[in-house]
Formats: structure tokens, C-alpha cells, sequence
């Protein structure tokens, strides 16, 4: 960007929008931050009056709270070990409280179309519509909420719901003594699943996975797992990678233990799942596991193995799209969930639309994004500049080899990023370079001028 | 026993009294059996008529199939590696239907009373108010289903249910969106303590414990827990408890890790609790440790670090006492669980009485009661004598101590058997030896007569 402020807008008040408006505050940028919803939080605001909290009553994050800690605001010491969503709505408005964050919040005044208009400026309308123009674009409108459904072959006539709709056993769907499909492996369809078949419920619960998954403890010898173990920067990730698919067997994560199908992927090629309960649900036949689906039937659903079964009910928690409603589908979007950005943030060739929190963090989100947010408000300064956008388009390259290439090639993957990785290097390589291409910038704007 | 067989009388229909009809059927034993419900299967018929089911909806055992099955009546394969109540009950259906044992239960007629007659045989008073004579009589009446609560100072005005009374969330109080403290730490009380603090039901719930517990899993590296060890009868218990309690610290089974008072025990001083849900539970915050009440009064209760907190209800999962409503009390009682039994099942100096099932073992019960009905039946036809009556008292100290001696002084824990060591110790030692004594006897009759 250039050498004054640039007037900002921010979409979404989730973790992503947050972060941005506190990074940019603290750098005195000028920014409005779009909501459409009366309250912060996103995804964390269960029941979040716009829709897009894929919160269920019982969800606890699967972060711990050391890991889960933004870096300029600790996370209070009497949090438990794995908050709670209504902890982490507490944190989040504690965060945005402290820092001053609500009052560039237009609340219940979403962006209904942003376009750049014929000064290469944004036109942003809003969903009053009304519409301003901002010289700076942050993407945070997060991608856990606009559900994705498989594509199975017939049609189911029981009742249906997307885990990003499903609250608890009673809401919205009656799920209580009635035979249930559960399909996906996620850490939804564990939790869902774990809670539909408790037998006090006097439900029968089917799990059925295509991709099967590693299940991972949530605790490790009493310790919080995602503090036992840390990735470090300074030796290759496949190595580290390696060295754990051979300690973990011991640990019992291999679903087929359960009666699951075999994952089809190594340890760490894609998401595990953390679950404690979800194995001993299985190991005492209260949840019958299943392959894929291979297709519906009126009230029966077929697998892959040949057998079927007759179901009231199916809950996919297959996951999600990454959406952006508010940009033209041609102008930008994420087909598949893929979507090439440079550190996950910046779209080569357009040098006034940053993203935030587009990434699978492991282990762990907030301060992922706090990073990127860092990285952002050093843009909006011109503390920070872009290298070319070829080599953006080369480095982007080389960072999905690094995250992703060894990962299953399915949409929720396209997104995996190691955190303690890409914290180092944005804090000691990309950053660092950045500030150089700047003041090489300036220096030569300087002598042009 | 003399030379023609015993005229039996059982009292339950059990596990206790169904693996003692087996075997003295097996053995040409004539035998009734009196059961006061209308049904088999004691604790494990789920609301059984009786009353005497402390069963929950939610019940698993904590025992894996292996170690469950009976060894004269394997287990089905196709059973979950830890099988729920319902699956247990069908499993003593079918153990009673193959070997026939239906045809000698009295049902719906429990024994009012049982004493000895002036010949010194038992006079058995059914609930019908008849009495018949019986040479021998076996008590399998079970020691989880009276109740046993805590003394503690001050009156609750609340809610209160014991875990023995406790079927789901629902029945028999309506245990959602309520102020909970669950009191003991048992398998019970972790079961409870996890079930109503699932925050689909909106309670608050808090845990407190007087001696605290270690936790194990019941999986350990993918395999049900009790699979991975056994105890061997060639090294002495004390150095193999000691191997395991060097052990196990790095399975995370350290209660403080969670918030919960140290055990006042070393592990396997007493029963450990099976569960992995109960630490995440703690870790999640969905369940608040507090050390023993120390006071009630009114709706708060005092604990002993001072705390305190207000309270809709009490669930008391604080164990059982073992009790035989049938004798008179001066005759024969078991005061605070306490009941001196050769083998665990003979009192020295009464020769036609036999308890079965009067032990907490470690880590199975079934085939412990089986190996006890098994010593049964061959004292039922004298193949097998006791030892005289000193000998069995210096025997019952000798096995106390190695069994218990280590144990806390607990009511709970005057039980405490390693099955592996007693069922070693039975085949290979004492059956030989009463056998011995049995040849020694007749022989000793013959040249008498």
C-alpha cells in the first residue's frame, strides 16, 4: 500500500475480523468493520443470530488453552483445559472490549457486494444499501459456515440435517429414540456422534467415513495432547511427520481397531480427529461403524460393503465451503475450497484484498490468525510489501508442497497449515523480507521523486 | 458334605446363583433356586422387579469380553469389547436356556427367612410363607443393591437419589437444568458424573470425593485395558503392583492432573475408577472437583477445603452394603461389609452354608464366580473338604492380607480379590488339597464303619 492510511473495510467480526481491527487499531489504520450480526464472535457465538455459527450446545474447542492463547491478550488461567464455546465467547468479547473493538463495529449491517469500482478503489455496499468506498479489502467472513453436502447417488426420505445446523438431541430435530446416520469423521461427527448415542437417548447410531480418519486422545498422559508435541522449524516438517506416524500407533489412533474402515491416508496427510469418547463408543456397540455411503433409497441407505440399513434420520457433518457471497462468483471465489493465495492471504495481483484465517491451523487457530493479522496491519502501512506476483504464484507453489502435498486431495485439505511453521516464518523470513521490499520501495519512490 | 448328595437351596438367580445351579447340575446336585423377581440376571436385568438391579440405561460394564466370558460358556464374538447391560442379561438368558437352568428357579419367590433346624438343617421360609428343609444352602443374593450413604453432619434439603436408584437423566428425578453434586468416585459416579454433565441437559454439575481415585482408561493403545496386563500367581502380588504403580503415571491417571483431590491410596490399594470421559469432562470444565462435604445444610452444601456451593440435588454413588435379610442379624451379618469366609465362601464352623459372589474382583467377576461355583459343586458331593476350622481362620487372615492388607480401610475395599491369583490358587492348590483332605475322610469313614 502507500504512504497514507488506507480507509479499510473489514468483513466479519469472527476471530479473523477481530484480530484485524485490533491489529489495525494499534497501528492507527482507519477501518469499519461489517457485521451481520448484533453480537461479535462468528462461529464462537453459539446461536448466532446471522446464521453462521456452526456451534452445537455441547462444543468444546479441540485446542487447549495454551495453544489456543492469542499471544497480545493471554487466555484467562481459570479457563479449563479445552474451554467451552460460551469460554471462548467470553474471551473473545473480553478481547474486544479491552482493545476498544466495538466501536468500529457496524453491527447487523453485513457487506452485500464489494467490486472494485473504475479507480481500482472498493465500492462496498452494504446491507442497508448504502455504498462506500474503502481503499483496503480484509476478507474474515470464515469458512465454517455454508455447509457441504455429498453427492450420493438416489434419495434419502427420513429426516436430514448438516451438522452446522444440528444444536443438541433435541433441537432442531427430535433425535431421540430414532435410528440415525451419521456420515463424516471430522471432529463434528465424532462429538455428534459420541452425544446421539449415548444410550440414555435410546437412539441406534450409525457412523459411516469415506476417507476414515486417525483418532487422536485430546489427552496425553494427562497432559493436554496438543502440549506434548511441537513442531520446530528448524528440521523438515516430512521428518517430523515421519517420526510421529511411527511413535503414534502406540497410542491405539488406528480406527480399524474400532471396527472403522482404514484410514486412506497416513497420519497427518489429513486432519485427525481428537476423540476420546468416540472409540469407546464404538468398542461398546453403541456406534456401529460403516464404509461409505454408495447410495440412498427411501428410508434405506446402501455402503460400500454391501450391506444397508433403514435410518429415520441422516446428519452429515461433511463439512464446508468456503464462500465469499458478497464478491461476483467470476471475480473471486474457491472452487473445491481451492483457492491460491500467497501466506494464505494475499490474491496475486490484487494488492488491496487481504484474506484472514483462511487455513486449517494445526494445532491450533487464534493465533494463527493473529499472525496473519499482524502481517496485514504491517501492509496497511507499507511497513510490509509484496514481492512480484510471479513470484508470489512460485511461492505458493512451494508452501502447498510444504502443507499440503502430502495431503489426501479433498476439499477440506486444500487449506492445512502447520501453525508453529508458518508462525516462524512469517515472523523471522516473510516478514523481514517484506519490510526490505518496502524500503527498497520507498527509497527508489523517493529518488523517482 | 456326606455321601449322598445335599438337597440344595439357592437363594438368587444371578450370576451367583446361576453359575451354582450350573454346576450343580453338572454335578447331579437336586437344588431350588429362589428368586425373588420374575426374571434372571440380578443386577444386570436393567429395572429388574426385584429392586435389586442398580443398572442404569446407560450401563457398559467395565470389564472387557475376554475377561468377562465364563470359561464353560464363551462369550459371543460378535459382542461389543465392552458389552452393555442389555447385552450381559442376553447373555445370562443364554446361559441359563443352554444348560437348562430355568426349570429349578422358583420365580417370584425370594426366601423370607433362612435358619437352622434343631437337626441342624436349614428350615427355608419361602415369601409364600412355606418352609422346606434343605441339607445345604448357597447364598448368591448379590452385594449391589442395598444402598449404603454417607454420614455427614447436617440435614440437605434438596433432591437426593442414590446411583443405586438412578436410571437416566430423566427417571427417576428430572436431572436437567439443575445444581448437581455427585458424591463418591466409583465407577458409578464417574458414569453419573459424565452422563448428567453433558451440556445438552444444562446442569451444572460438581464431583466430590473423600478418597479420590486413580483413573484408567479402558483402553490402553487401541486394546481394551484389561487385556494388556494380567497378574502372575509365580511373583508375588505386592512386587507386581508395585511394577504397575511405577508404571502407570505415564497413562495420565493421576487425578490431580484433573482438578480432583490426590488419592489417599497408592494405585491398586484400591479399586482405580474406568473412565476416559470423566478427565475430559474435568478438562472441559463440564464437571467442578471439590474434595469431601464437610457439612449440609439446608440447599448448600460445605466442603472440606472450605468451599461450598448451593445444590437442587444429590446423586450419592457412595457404594453398597452387604446385607442377608434372610438371617437373623446375631446369626449371620456382614457389619460394615466385613464378613470372615474361608476361600470367600465358607464361615468356619458352619458346614452347610456357602456364599458365592461375596467379592469385588479384580479385574473380573464372572469367571471368578464361576471358579466359585465350581468349588461348590465339588463340596456339594464330597469331592472337595474343608480344612477344620482353625486352620480356616489362619487361612482367611493369611488371604486378607494379601489381598486387602494393602488396601485402605474402606467398606468398599473388605472385598478386594485378584481373580487371576484366587482362580490360580483354586485349581492348582486348594481343590487338590480339599480333595486330599475328601480321600483322607472317606477313607477314614470307610475303615470307621
Amino acid at each position: 500500500m502507500g504512504e497514507s492510511m488506507p480507509r479499510t473495510a473489514i468483513i466479519g467480526a469472527g476471530i479473523s475480523g477481530l484480530t484485524s481491527g485490533k491489529m489495525l487499531k494499534d497501528y492507527g489504520v482507519p477501518y469499519t468493520t461489517f457485521e451481520l450480526s448484533d453480537r461479535i464472535g462468528g462461529n464462537w457465538a453459539f446461536a448466532n443470530p446471522n446464521g453462521m455459527s456452526s456451534a452445537y450446545r455441547s462444543l468444546h474447542i479441540d485446542t487447549s488453552k495454551q495453544r489456543l492463547s492469542f499471544r497480545d491478550f493471554p487466555i484467562p488461567d481459570h479457563f479449563p483445559s479445552f474451554p467451552h464455546h460460551s469460554d471462548i465467547k467470553a474471551y473473545l468479547d473480553s478481547y474486544a472490549e479491552t482493545f476498544g473493538l466495538l466501536e468500529n463495529i457496524e453491527f447487523n449491517n453485513g457487506v452485500q457486494h464489494a467490486g472494485l469500482n473504475s479507480d481500482g478503489r472498493w465500492d462496498i455496499t452494504d446491507q442497508n444499501g448504502t455504498t462506500r468506498e474503502f481503499d483496503l479489502l480484509v476478507v474474515g467472513n470464515g469458512h465454517h459456515w455454508d455447509a457441504r453436502y455429498p453427492d450420493f447417488p438416489g434419495e434419502f426420505t427420513g429426516e436430514t440435517i448438516h451438522s452446522h445446523h444440528y444444536i443438541d438431541p433435541q433441537t432442531p430435530l427430535n433425535l431421540t429414540g430414532k435410528r440415525i446416520l451419521v456420515v463424516g469423521i471430522g471432529n463434528s461427527a465424532a462429538d455428534i456422534t459420541v452425544e446421539l448415542s449415548s444410550r440414555t437417548l435410546q437412539n441406534t447410531v450409525t457412523l459411516s467415513t469415506r476417507s476414515s480418519a486417525w483418532i487422536v486422545p485430546k489427552y496425553i498422559a494427562g497432559r493436554p495432547g496438543d502440549s506434548v508435541w511441537q513442531t520446530s522449524p528448524h528440521i523438515p516438517l516430512s521428518w517430523q511427520r515421519k517420526a510421529v506416524q511411527l511413535l503414534a500407533p502406540a497410542m491405539g489412533i488406528n480406527p480399524e481397531l474400532y471396527g472403522l474402515p482404514a484410514p486412506n491416508h497416513k497420519l497427518f496427510e489429513a486432519h485427525p480427529t481428537q476423540s476420546v469418547e468416540l472409540p469407546l463408543r464404538l468398542g461398546s456397540g453403541d456406534v456401529i461403524p460403516k464404509p461409505n455411503v454408495s447410495r440412498l433409497d427411501g428410508d434405506t441407505v446402501h455402503f460400500d460393503d454391501g450391506t444397508s440399513g433403514v435410518f429415520d434420520a441422516i446428519v452429515y457433518a461433511t463439512g464446508y465451503n468456503i464462500t465469499f457471497p458478497f464478491f461476483d462468483p467470476d471475480f473471486v471465489s474457491a472452487p473445491d475450497n481451492a483457492i491460491r493465495l500467497y501466506k494464505r492471504m494475499f490474491k496475486p495481483g490484487m494488492d488491496n484484498l487481504v484474506f484472514i484465517g483462511f487455513a486449517q491451523a494445526v494445532p491450533t487457530l487464534f493465533p494463527f490468525i493473529e499472525c496473519q493479522a499482524k502481517l496485514l496491519a504491517a501492509y496497511a502501512v507499507g511497513r510490509y510489501a509484496l514481492p512480484p506476483a510471479a513470484e508470489m504464484e512460485r511461492v505458493i507453489d512451494a508452501d502447498q508442497k510444504l502443507y499440503v502435498g502430502h495431503c489426501t486431495d479433498r476439499p477440506r485439505h486444500t487449506q492445512q497449515v502447520d501453525y508453529f511453521h508458518y508462525d516462524h516464518d512469517i515472523r523471522t523470513r516473510e516478514l523481514p523480507a517484506g519490510m526490505k521490499r518496502a524500503e527498497l520501495a520507498r527509497r527508489r519512490g523517493k529518488v523517482a521523486v
